[in-house]
């Protein structure tokens, strides 16, 4: 999976989120391309850019509900109708939206009044335009509360939704864990791994086979309903 | 009414739309208030005019489905938690979005798919955090493509947008209509003026009438209920 993710952020040397997402985007081999302030490279450069990518991600904080002014600004510069019509059919748009509000307050009566999908709808539509596949947003709430068994978890959650075939499913997950170790396991040889690989792949076996029999059953009940 | 117009448009001069809109602005007798590419007034300059007016609408046309680059750059640079929680408490917010698109598109299965309530939500949001009263917005469609007629039509409802109470009803309007009629006729005398007044005043009169009546019928329908 080719990924490329477009980071705007208006302090992004000073954002502990933006620094600690890195990470993961190298663990996960994916393109981490910053925009600046201004539009200082060819439009043709930046577009080549995103034809090359398969999954397409938006990364940034909600500043006003929306995004920044400097994801705007790249937006209104190097998209054109034309473009984005023709050269993004079938990529996958996701977006990663970081906010020091709870997730509480993104629900009607809550303190925004509104959901994180519908202050990004903008992004939807241009999805929609491009014939894109929108992929659920990724948010990350108030990362500074995160303790340390969060944000190793939101760090592998991260790298999943960089990587991960979509739409995410049990299978899926389990698949992606399972090749993590593979290569893990490739590197340094730790019989602890092995023990791993061992159990995902019977979990995965596991799922695999009471999937099938929930077909089944599913669809015998279909047949008795007709 | 004191009304503020924040105009934000990245070719401002060429506009046509724009152009038109600020001949009702002056007749509306709004402050007419464009924004440039960088921010070069000082916060407490721009704070004192929005804190000046009853009526804020932002105007701009749809860029990518929100607001262009340099109406977010003005709401990131100038705008803080503080001082719109604080200061704009009660005051109205107005939209007028221009776009090149027909009404139609703006609806689920068609172009756009999604409405432009569901676009502008961001500022929604934002009148809702500000404890500000959300007008309906604004919207002109295909500028370019209106007749004379349709054209002064827009004119006067533009200028009722900025200047008429809210939320606009027939005897609002009726009334906005006839305080339009007496200025003028206050500066020139015209016996046809004289004789719309008349009219004017007579249908405001039966209006009133017409809605007290209604008023008796539907309280006694409800009577009728308990």
């Amino acid at each position: 999976m080719k990924t490329l993710i477009i980071v705007a952020h208006p302090q992004l040397d000073n954002s502990a989120t933006q620094q600690f997402l890195k990470q993961g985007a190298t663990l996960a081999q994916a393109t981490w391309h910053e925009i600046g302030a201004t539009q200082s490279t060819a439009s043709a450069q930046e577009q080549r850019l995103l034809q090359q990518a398969e999954r397409i991600i938006f990364q940034f904080p909600l500043y006003w509900y929306t995004i920044p002014a400097q994801l705007k600004q790249w937006q209104d510069h190097y998209l054109t109708t034309k473009f984005i019509e023709q050269k993004l059919i079938g990529k996958q748009l996701g977006v990663v939206v970081s906010t020091g509000l709870p997730q509480t307050a993104f629900q009607a009566g809550g303190r925004v009044d509104f959901s994180l999908d519908q202050l990004l709808i903008p992004l939807q539509a241009l999805a929609h335009q491009a014939q894109m596949t929108w992929l659920p947003i990724f948010p990350i709430y108030q990362f500074a509360y995160l303790n340390e068994a969060e944000q190793q978890q939101l760090l592998m959650d991260y790298q999943r939704y960089l990587s991960q075939d979509q739409p995410d499913s049990l299978v899926k997950r389990s698949q992606w864990y399972l090749q993590q170790l593979t290569q893990l396991n490739a590197t340094a040889t730790d019989p602890l791994v092995d023990l791993l690989q061992e159990q995902l792949n019977q979990n995965l076996l596991q799922l695999e086979t009471s999937s099938d029999t929930l077909k089944l059953i599913k669809a015998g009940e279909t047949d008795n309903l007709e």
